[in-house]
C-alpha cells in the first residue's frame, strides 16, 4: 500500500532547507528507499516515492514557510541534476501504474506553476549537470531555468529516440506552449538523445541562462533573489500540516472528516465527506483538513485500489457549517485563507482528473452538498438526489460556487455545466442565495442529473451503479475524459487530455512495452525491433 | 489499393440528387460493394467505401452545384437512418486502419461544418429511424437534426456499453462542445445502448426537432427551406472536378502536378508538387488541381503505404507562377475562388493531420516554396534548405501566408511558428514582400530549421531522414501530434488531439480488441471478459 502523507523529517530523497526568502530543495535520491524492489535509483532518477516527497515539500513551503518567496531546485550530484523517471521502474510497472504515476507527477508540476501564479512562490531550476527527461520536465515547470555551461551538461528529452515513449509529464506541451520553443526546433530537440547544451540551449529558449561553473553559486543566489523580488503576494500566517494518519482496514479508510468504504466485490468505493464545526479554529481548520484527507483518499484510491471503478461521493453533516466555512475563508484577507482555497481548488481538480466514474448521491437528510461540497456533486459524472416528502434533502450554494473553484479549463463547475446558457449559472446562484434547493427543484434547475422519490430511488441508483461498474474501464476513462472537459482548453487540459492520452496509447504499444519494445529492452544489449506501420 | 477519386455516377452507397437550392444525399448502403470482403454492410452501416463517396459528394456540391444552399441527409430504409460504422469491419481491421478510418471520417464531418461556416452550404440530418453511433455523429456534424417521433426511433451512442470503445468520429466532443448537451446528461446518453428518443431527445438538445411520420416530409422540406434562407454566401460559377487518374506503379504515383516517389526499403515517400502555368485558365486551374492531387496523394499514403514513415516534401517549378496564382485567387471575388482557397486550406490541414514525419526540403534551384507552397514547409516538422552560392534557392511569401490558411487551432502557420513573437510574423511577411528570402536568411528569420551549404547539406539531410525513419512510429505520432498543435485548442483540435488519442488507446486495449474484448466478440454469443483495472 502506497502512503502519500509524509514530512520533511522523513524524506529520503530530498533535503528541504529554508533561509529567509529562499527555500532550497536538494535532490539526493537514495537508492535504498525506492518505492519497490527491483530497480536502482541511480543518477538522481526518480520513482513515485521521490515525487511524493516533492509534492509534500511544495505544499509545506506554501503553508508552513510563508516567508519563502522562491524555491531553488538543485542536486547533490556534481554532474547530474536529474536524469528523469527511472526507466527500469517504468519497464517493470503495470500500465495502470505508469499512467497514474505520470498523472501524479504532472499534477505536482502544475502545483509548482499554481504556486507561482497565485501564491507568491516562484521557482528556479538550478541545473548543474545533466538534466534529462522528467528532470527537464521539472525544470520546465519552474519560472526560470539555469543550466551550467561546462561543455558537457545538457538538457534533453531522450524518451522518443531511446525509449520509444514521450516525455510524459507535460514536457512537450510546456516546450511549445509555455516556453514557446519554435516547433521545428522542439522537433529536433526531442529526437536528439544527448540533448542540447550551452548557448544553443539558451538561443532556442530551452533554458533562461547558461552559467559557468565559476559563477554558478553567485548566479543562482542572484537569480533567486531577483525572482523573490518579483513577488507581491504574501502568504501566512504559518500553519503546520498535521499528520493525517488514517485508520486503514480491509474494507475502510477512516480519517477525521472523510471515510472511504471499499466494496471490492462490487468494485465501488463510497467516499463520504463530513462537515466540521471548528469555524473559529486557528491553524488547520476543517476547510483545510477535510480537503487534505480527501486528497489523500483520492491518491490511495488511484494507486492502491485500481479496480474500484465507481466512486460514490456522499456528504454528511451540517450544510450551514460548510457555508459558514466558505464565507469565512472568502472574507479572510490572510494569505493562509487564500492558500486553503487554492488547496481546495487543487483537490477538486484532482477529483476531476481521477479516472473513475464519479456518482454523487444525496439520499439522506444529513447530506450537505453545500458550497465547496456542492462542487463535489458538480465534479461528478452524475448527481442522484432522493426526493423526500419534507424537502430536507437539498443543495445549497455559497461564494464557493461563484467562480473561484475553476476547473482545469478555466471555467467554474457551474459554468461548465451550463456551457450553453451562462444565464442559468446566474439563476442557480440567485436561487441558492435564497436558501436550500430541494431535490426536485435541483433537477429542474439542472443541478441534479436524476431526482427520484422513495419508490424508485434506491433501485434506480443501485442499477445505475451496477451497470456502470460492468462497463469497460478503458472506454469509460476515454468517455469521461472527453465529457468532463467541456469548453476551452488550457496548457493544463492539453497536458492531461492530449499529451497523456497519447502517452497512454504509446505505453500500450509493442514498440514501447512489447517483448522487443524499446522501453522493455532499455539497458540490455538487444536492440528493439519496431513494427513500422504508422497510424 | 484503396482509391479515393470517385464520381456520383459511380456511387454505390449514396444517391445525390439536386433540386434547386436543395441537394439530397440518400444513404442506401449496398452490401455488394463493401471495401473489402468479410463483413456485411447491413442496416445502413458504413465502411470506408461509404465515407469516400460521402466526402466526394460534399466536395462536388461545393464546386459543381453552387446553387445548392442546403444538403439533406436521408436514408432509403424506412426504420433506420444509419446504424454507424460497421462493427464487423472494425473488428476485422488492423489498428492502423481503424485509426486512419476514424481520422478520415472525422475530416469529412469537419468539411460539412466548414461548408456551413464558410461556403453557404447548410446541412440537415433527416433521421427517420434508428440513428446510432457514427450515424448520429454524421447528424451532429449537420446544422440541424430532425428525428422522427414514432415511439421507436432513437439517437444513440452504443459504443461504450456494447463495444467498449468510444463514438470515435467527434461525437463526444460535438455533444458537449458544439451542441452543449449538459455533461451529466451526455454521460447518461453515452451509456444507454438503446439511446434516447422523442421529447427527451429534444429536451436534452440531442436533436433540434422531433416530428411525426405524418408530418415528416413536409417538415423536412420546410426546415431545408428555412436553412437555405439563412444562407448569405454565394458560390460559383460551377466548375467540374475532372478525374485525377494518377499513374500508379510500384515505386511511383504520378499526377499532372504532383509526383510521389515510394522508397519502400527506406520507408520514405518523396512528394513533389510542381507549379502550374494555367493562370488564365477558367475552370479547374492549377490552384485547385494541384491541391486535389496532393489531397489524393496524402490519402493514398495514409491507407495504402502505412509503413512509409517519413514524407519528404519538395516543390519544383516557377515561384512567380505560384505567387501569381495566390494573388489571382485572393483578388477574385467569385465564390469559386473562395472555394478553391478553402479547399487548399483543408488539404493543408490534411497534411498537418497526417501521422507521418514531414521534412520539407529545398535543395535545388527549381524549388519553389512560395506562397501557398511555402505553407507546405511551414506545416512540416522540419524544413531543410541548401545554401547555394548565388542564392537562387529561396522562399517567397504571398497573400497566402498572411492569415487565410489557418490550421485547426485557428492560428496561421506563421503565427503558430512564431507563437512567442507575433512581431516576427510581421517581419517575415514584410521581408517576403521585398522579394525572395535565400536559405541562410530564411534560417535566421526562423523559416528554415536548418540551412547548410554544399559541403554538409546532403549528408546532414540523409542522416536526419535515416534517423527519423529508424524511430518508433508510435512515439513519433504522439510527439508530432503534441508539437504541431501549439497554442489554442478548438473543437477540431479537441477531436483529433484528445478524442482520437483516447480512442487510439482504447482500440489497443484488451477490453476492446483482445480475444475476449467487446469489439472482438460483438455479434457472437460469448460475453466479453474485462480487465477491471482503471487507469
Amino acid at each position: 500500500m502506497t502512503e502519500f502523507d509524509t514530512h520533511p523529517s522523513r524524506y529520503h530523497h530530498w533535503k528541504l532547507s529554508v533561509d529567509g526568502e529562499v527555500a532550497t530543495l536538494l535532490m539526493k535520491v537514495d537508492d535504498d528507499h525506492a518505492l519497490r524492489p527491483g530497480y536502482e535509483l541511480k543518477l538522481n532518477s526518480y520513482d513515485l516515492a521521490v515525487d511524493i516527497e516533492l509534492a509534500d515539500a511544495i505544499n509545506r513551503i506554501r503553508f508552513e514557510h510563508p516567508a519563502v518567496k522562491v524555491v531553488v531546485f538543485t542536486a547533490d550530484l556534481d554532474r547530474v541534476f536529474c536524469s528523469g523517471a527511472n526507466i527500469y521502474m517504468l519497464g517493470a510497472s503495470t500500465h495502470s501504474f505508469k499512467v497514474n504515476f505520470c498523472k501524479f507527477t504532472n499534477e505536482t508540476r502544475l502545483y509548482l506553476e499554481d504556486a507561482s501564479a497565485n501564491s507568491g512562490l516562484k521557482s528556479l531550476a538550478a541545473c548543474k549537470g545533466t538534466t534529462a527527461g522528467g528532470g527537464y520536465e521539472l525544470a520546465l515547470a519552474c519560472d526560470e531555468i539555469l543550466l551550467v555551461d561546462d561543455g558537457n551538461s545538457a538538457v534533453s528529452f531522450p524518451e522518443t529516440p531511446l525509449l520509444a515513449v514521450l516525455p510524459g509529464t507535460g514536457g512537450l506541451t510546456r516546450l511549445v506552449d509555455k516556453r514557446k520553443v519554435r516547433r521545428d526546433r522542439a522537433d529536433v530537440f526531442c529526437t536528439v538523445a544527448e540533448g542540447i547544451k550551452g548557448k544553443r540551449a539558451k538561443d532556442w529558449g530551452l533554458v533562461d541562462h547558461v552559467v559557468s561553473r565559476s559563477k554558478w553559486d553567485e548566479t543562482v543566489a542572484a537569480r533567486a533573489k531577483a525572482l523573490a523580488a518579483t513577488v507581491d503576494v504574501a502568504r501566512g500566517p504559518a500553519v503546520e500540516l498535521a499528520p493525517l494518519a488514517p485508520k486503514v482496514t480491509d474494507g475502510k479508510i477512516e480519517y477525521r472528516h472523510v471515510t472511504v468504504e471499499l466494496a471490492k466485490a462490487d468494485r465501488v468505493a463510497t467516499v463520504t465527506v463530513r462537515s466540521g464545526d471548528d469555524l473559529t479554529a486557528t491553524g488547520e481548520n476543517w476547510s483545510l483538513r477535510a480537503f487534505r484527507e480527501l486528497d489523500d483518499a483520492l491518491l490511495r484510491l488511484r494507486f492502491n485500489y485500481p479496480e474500484l471503478g465507481v466512486l460514490v461521493v456522499k456528504t454528511k453533516g451540517d450544510a450551514a457549517a460548510v457555508l459558514a466555512h466558505d464565507e469565512a475563508l472568502a472574507k479572510d484577507p490572510s494569505g493562509f485563507a487564500r492558500e486553503v482555497r487554492l488547496f481546495q481548488r487543487r483537490v477538486l481538480k484532482r477529483l476531476d482528473n481521477t479516472a473513475r466514474s464519479i456518482f454523487a448521491v444525496a439520499d439522506d437528510k444529513s447530506a450537505c452538498f453545500a458550497g465547496v461540497l456542492l462542487e463535489l456533486a458538480l465534479a461528478a459524472d452524475r448527481f442522484y438526489m432522493l426526493i423526500d416528502a419534507d424537502e430536507a434533502i437539498a443543495v445549497r450554494t455559497s461564494v464557493a460556487n461563484a467562480g473561484f473553484f475553476t476547473t482545469a479549463t478555466g471555467l467554474s463547475r457551474l459554468e461548465a455545466r451550463f456551457y450553453a446558457t451562462p444565464d442559468q449559472v446566474k439563476k442557480v446562484l440567485a436561487r441558492g442565495a435564497e436558501g436550500p434547493i430541494p431535490s426536485e427543484e435541483a433537477e429542474q434547475l439542472g443541478i441534479a442529473t436524476i431526482a427520484a422519490d422513495d419508490i424508485d430511488f434506491a433501485d434506480e441508483l443501485r442499477i445505475a451503479i451496477e451497470e456502470r461498474a460492468s462497463l469497460s474501464p478503458d472506454a469509460l476513462t476515454g468517455m469521461e475524459a472527453s465529457l468532463r472537459c467541456v469548453g476551452p482548453e488550457t496548457m493544463e487540459t492539453k497536458i492531461f487530455g492530449r499529451l497523456s492520452a497519447w502517452q497512454n496509447w504509446i505505453f500500450t504499444r509493442a514498440n514501447a512495452t512489447g517483448e522487443k519494445g524499446a522501453l522493455t529492452l532499455y539497458g540490455r544489449p538487444e536492440r528493439p525491433a519496431f513494427q513500422w506501420t504508422r497510424t
